[in-house]
């Protein structure tokens, strides 16, 4: 896996990742596709909103359908039909997040399907085994997502417990060309653990580097000042991954202080309540005021779901519960975030990713607090 | 509205119906989109897939969005952006399955929101007004779905005060070149209350006519019994078309039986469930011998949802409740339903419609017990 970069412009940098599934311009913004699909968009939705890269997750594949039956039956890129790259989560944060009941120990976690109570074990390597019979093009190593708020001493022996993790996943990790193996800085909110984290890491050697326990209720100027202490511990020509970040703003101040490339549910998650992100901030299409607003989302938008759709039948399909509500607000906030990401790259190109900023500032801050 | 018949196979016919929206090939199915979308699809899927009509409801859009509201905002083809022929029924039948309280007198009917509880009336001038305002292609008179089984004499008075209904929704409608109001012919299982019922309409003149009132329990024997009265009771020159049904084989015997237009749910509701439609015969992708089954649903199928995806990936799909399966399960039916009336229309051409329905029957038969 190969990492070319561009430019530069003080901390951001734009550039381009060639896997074995294609090209990744970065910045990127990697739609999340958890059981095999982008939730209400077709594969053929997601080339023609421009998506580069999705999201796979370990956890949620493993139960259902499992890995060796993906295995079986080609791979997660044939079983869903997307040739493009995939990045899988190793299942560590869902694991916490999800399952019923979990048993940590130095060897894995032990725990209990959230669909059926099955009980499963998840080590590193066998996250490292499933994530390579699903087939991901960028393989996560698997960590212990430190919970927030977490004293120094409890982040402290979280993060070295995802060092040592981080090294068996290595070591269970098999090399292909146009594939990659990722680490992930924990540490929680404190810069020392950040470091000795990034520094360990480092030693062991990864494809690329993601900054994990972060947007779990910290705040964005927690977020910033940790990412201002990390980076410069993180190795300058590997990509960086800012991982389940953000809503837009979270993301351009991250990439200002470079980041290369983030996942996050918010645009898929929200678009199913009505939540769609435009260029004149974030609407809730089920506002009373949209139900006779003949105007379209953008005019001059480049899908269909942005210039053919009223904001009335929007709102009307949200309201009625209608797939097809749905299916377009998904696409058209997957839209905003990839063409969002363009833009972004084009600012740094330009050396104007300040004002994109500003710019997006004025119009996000005070939709944000309503999202 | 233009009717004209093309080629005739004993009591079948091929035509096409030219309108204000386009013209319709007939025989044909029509796929119901209940709330201003067929549930499931885009405009540019129902073109893929080459449906040419597509049925709105009275009962759902009167209640939301509201018949005056699609008004303002340019009718129900600019609502839901698809330019081609709609026809819309008059509410008669969710008025009596749906709304929770109702009092039918010689007015009309009133009843109360199955969303809301708010109170509704509706009549033949609300009913025909309410599908002017939409901008139905197809408007349909406002009647009475006689419950089954009913004896002669409730069936009679439901079907005469049909009929008076049926005059007073002719009286109410609007005509306009490219536009037409349809007559429905009631009377429950009754040859000489389905004879009075269509010669009643005959005299006040549509420019097609409806069979109403089956498909509610009766059985396929009976139901095409009915048929067989009432075809020859029905103008040759004007389109017919049997409501809600149905069955693949229930709609090649009714096309057998000189009927030129079908709707039903089956194929859409029964895609969100994981029922499909294939050559080989109706199957059930949640069945768990398709969770290995690495084949398409068919290789040589003129849409991606047939080619390109597994019937494992289906099935993984409608197990895990992905709208990705109800996208895709729905593209298959309602490709299937606009193919086996390409079918059927070529058959009749050829004079070999008896073989299709044979060939059909052999695949169907089994099946359609288990729908």
């Amino acid at each position: 896996m190969k990492f070319t970069i561009h430019k530069t412009s003080g901390s951001a940098r734009t550039g381009v990742i060639e896997t074995a599934h294609g090209a990744i311009q970065t910045p990127v913004f990697m739609p999340v596709g958890t059981a095999a699909t982008v939730k209400a968009l077709s594969v053929d939705d997601l080339k023609e909103i421009g998506a580069e890269i999705i999201l796979g997750n370990t956890y949620h594949l493993m139960l259902r359908p499992g890995a060796e039956r993906v295995e079986r039956l080609g791979g997660l890129h044939k079983f869903m039909n997307w040739d493009g790259p995939i990045l899988t989560d190793s299942g560590g944060f869902q694991v916490m997040s999800l399952s019923k009941i979990r048993k940590i120990t130095e060897a894995g976690v032990k725990f209990q399907s959230h669909i059926d109570g099955t009980e499963y074990m998840l080590s590193p390597e066998r996250s490292i085994e499933i994530q390579h019979k699903l087939g991901a093009t960028i393989t996560m190593i698997f960590d212990e997502c430190t919970p927030f708020p977490a004293t120094h001493d409890v982040a402290r022996e979280s993060m070295e417990l995802s060092l040592r993790w981080a090294k068996r996943s290595k070591d269970a990790y098999v090399e292909r060309p146009g594939y990659g193996l990722f680490g992930i800085v924990q540490g929680s909110v404190y810069e020392d653990l950040r470091r000795i984290s990034a520094e360990g890491l480092k030693a062991i050697g990864f494809d690329g580097m993601a900054i994990g326990g972060l947007a779990v209720g910290e705040g964005q100027d927690m977020m910033f000042k940790t990412l201002e202490h990390t980076v410069p511990h993180l190795p300058t020509d590997k990509p960086r991954y800012l991982m389940g970040v953000g809503k837009p703003l979270d993301i351009i101040g991250a990439v200002m202080r470079g980041v290369d490339m983030f996942d996050c549910v918010l645009p898929t998650r929200n678009a199913r309540n009505g939540q769609i992100f435009t260029k004149q901030g974030a609407i809730n299409i089920t506002n009373a005021k949209y139900a006779d607003d003949a105007s379209v989302i953008d005019p001059n938008g480049g899908i269909s779901a942005l210039t053919k759709y009223s904001k009335a039948y929007l709102h009307h399909l949200i309201k009625a519960n209608e797939i097809l509500g749905c299916m377009l607000c998904t696409r058209i906030n997957i839209y905003f975030y990839v063409n969002m990401m363009r833009e972004i790259r084009a600012a740094i190109a330009a050396g104007q990713l300040e004002e994109y900023y500003e710019g997006m500032r004025k119009v996000f801050v005070k939709e944000e607090a309503e999202m």
